[in-house]
């Protein structure tokens, strides 16, 4: 039986090819139809191939703010709701668009937490050159991802803040329609990524959500004018659902930090919780924190006092703790290392984000297919950042592997992709633009 | 492995998402790409969804006239591609994109035969309110529309025309994607039906060919925008391909002539044949007739002529005969007749195409599924065309049908389709417009 034929008779109240028809003629699904399409794919009645030519045609002619939120709806209604009103603490949340050097959540979450306010911060892994907090955190001998929903309860009752890996119970048609995005070209539309996102974290019962929306070479979105949309859009759809939403858009054209890797980003994360760490790191964390605290009724919060103090740490360590880590530990160190060093007396004055993420990739730090393991030592360590005075034969960055064979392909896509001159590059700001409901 | 890794490990040339994506954004494909597309699809290697969304993808940007070409040509390539050089005739063929009451081709194809032009008249059968030149021609006993390709080659030696099923050895992409398009929203990409029309005729080998492209309610096309179009779209891709291409615009707002069905299609084919039938059957058929034998090298050939003297007549009897139908025998009769009157005094002054399809679909004589038999002798028989004046208690049209049961769904599609006034309606010109390269 046909699609329209099954409509026609009533088993199935929608026509997969109306929907499309619909989409693709430019004009808005009804809600019950939106609804029924995610419902009648998560079921396999509307096939991966009727889905992907829907994606496509959203991507091409958009979605409006009403279908992006039924859409997300729909995905949240595919799976379980968690709720943490039982937890008597604000609950807010964090979500990075991913970048090079993006170790943020590891002191951000814990230096929250110091606050009294409850982060549940369920995180991935991982994918192509953009790093996983999971993988990096997974560094850190004993350290488990996998909690239970009582595990990660009672976790935020006590420590307030818990990273772990979202169950497969939240937004399962999220999960398939992610998966056919990857392979149809359809993972650009912004109306499917918000609502990839925010399903997760809406299903997740966060009462307040914080966006770190990255643009750059590094980034998701490389211009700064999409990065803007998918903001907007993101921070429409949390407040259309309930969950107060500010987003930072910031730049990811150069590495952020100094560590890019999994062990060595655990590393610079708790030098910024003991009150140190690179400049850039340091900014963001704080700018973050703010804002997630603001959402949180602490707008006053002194934020870099508990990272002098303390406080911060001292919620880091709880926190790896309950979940099996060894906060004291020593981190696994790599096997091999090749330091690359100028040539000439100068300033650095570029280091591109994605070539350094490709390279960290190879040598081991990233993965490929979702199956394959990390390599927790690998990764680069930059010695210099732009705008850094360095002299002839001084290290500029040191690339880490098990193997030595990992380093030829590391240093051709690090070909071309920094470069040292005469002049500082002029500064610009790491926080843009910071969008609200 | 993902596509990309193929691609990246030199076992396919292309990566699936790659080709999409430059769809997507709006560029050309390149056509080595497009050529491993098709067939890397027809291979099972690109799956269902990622075709889909490439044909969502052009469906919404177009394709360029020399993607077309090579869409096409790669379609050709999934199959076999006759000949009929050895013929030492002319060939040509004629195409239509579907109407209700449209059986031009059976008297188009004797018609033409008769000046000495070979006609490889390549048909399918009906699915949906448009029926299918096989269809009509089963109704006649004996008659059987398989034949080899060697029969074929011989028909067209002796009788000249052959009206038959197109062999699954031609352009089985075709087959492939169009069954794709079908139940994903896609059908309507008009690069997409003209490489799926124009794949078919060109590996079918024909010197030349003319398109009777239709427009209005009973038509594929209801825009007579989009008519022009796909017709600009099909004689270009002809030219380009090498096959002479005319294309004749036509009204498809109203029925072809009286008869609506199968078996009383071949009727009213025959009175046309015998010199009489209803105008405007025979305007078009006269009007095509034309169109192919000044591709054919015979501008100057009195078509009339061979209407009125009983030499297309002859053809036809030739070409039943020689697939075992019985030219003389007696058509299937239907079982159950149901006429309406008119319930006043007036003109005729409306007949909408499609709800009289639809009528004769739901009387039996179309098919909801491909496996479905069709009812030879149901139908629709029109005895007031608009235009004709009518007195109240006048039979306007006859329902046929096998099971009277079958008459309250097709008067239900009736409701509304035709009308009786007081003035005789506006004449519209049958054929509107002739498209050439």
């Amino acid at each position: 039986m046909s699609g329209a034929d099954a409509a026609a008779s009533g088993i199935e109240p929608f026509d997969a090819v109306d929907v499309i028809r619909r989409k693709r003629d430019g004009g808005a699904v009804a809600d019950d139809a939106l609804r029924w399409m995610v419902d009648a794919f998560t079921r396999g009645y509307v096939s991966d191939a009727q889905m992907a030519a829907f994606a496509m045609a959203v991507l091409l002619n958009g979605m409006t703010r009403e279908e992006i939120r039924v859409m997300t709806d729909a995905m949240i209604a595919s799976g379980e709701r968690m709720s943490f009103a039982r937890l008597g603490k604000r609950t807010v949340d964090k979500h990075s668009t991913g970048g090079v050097g993006d170790k943020i959540t590891l002191p951000l979450a814990p230096l929250v937490a110091s606050f009294g306010v409850a982060v549940p911060q369920l995180s991935g892994r991982g994918l192509g050159h953009t790093g996983g907090t999971l993988d990096k955190l997974e560094a850190i001998p004993g350290w488990r991802a996998a909690l239970s929903n009582a595990e990660m309860f009672e976790q935020l009752q006590g420590v307030g803040a818990v990273i772990c890996a979202a169950g497969s119970g939240l937004a399962p048609a999220d999960k398939r329609l992610y998966a056919l995005r990857d392979v149809t070209g359809t993972v650009e539309a912004i109306p499917l990524i918000a609502s990839s996102i925010m399903s997760k974290k809406i299903a997740e019962g966060t009462d307040a959500l914080v966006l770190d929306v990255k643009f750059g070479s590094g980034a998701f979105m490389q211009d700064i004018g999409r990065a803007r949309e998918l903001a907007r859009t993101m921070v429409a759809l949390g407040a259309d659902s309930g969950v107060a939403t500010t987003a930072l858009l910031t730049d990811m054209n150069t590495p952020l930090g100094r560590a890019i890797g999994n062990a060595n980003e655990v590393r610079e994360s708790v030098e910024v919780l003991a009150g140190g760490g690179p400049a850039d790191v340091v900014e963001l964390t704080v700018a973050l924190a703010r804002e997630m605290l603001a959402l949180a009724g602490r707008p006053d919060a002194d934020v870099e006092a508990a990272l002098a103090d303390g406080r911060a740490m001292d919620a880091w360590r709880r926190m790896i703790a309950a979940q099996g880590g060894d906060p004291d530990a020593a981190l696994p160190a790599p096997r091999e290392t090749h330091v690359v060093r100028a040539t000439a007396d100068g300033i650095v004055d570029r280091m591109e984000a994605l070539p350094f993420g490709i390279a960290a990739w190879r040598l081991g730090a990233g993965r490929a297919r979702a199956e394959d393991a990390v390599v927790h030592a690998a990764g680069i360590d930059l010695h210099k950042k732009p705008g850094d005075a360095v002299r002839a034969g001084e290290p500029v960055f040191a690339l880490s592997a098990d193997d030595p064979a990992r380093f030829a392909r590391a240093l051709d896509a690090l070909e071309g992709a920094w470069s040292i001159g005469e002049t500082a590059p002029a500064s610009a700001p790491l926080v843009v633009e910071r969008i609200t409901a």
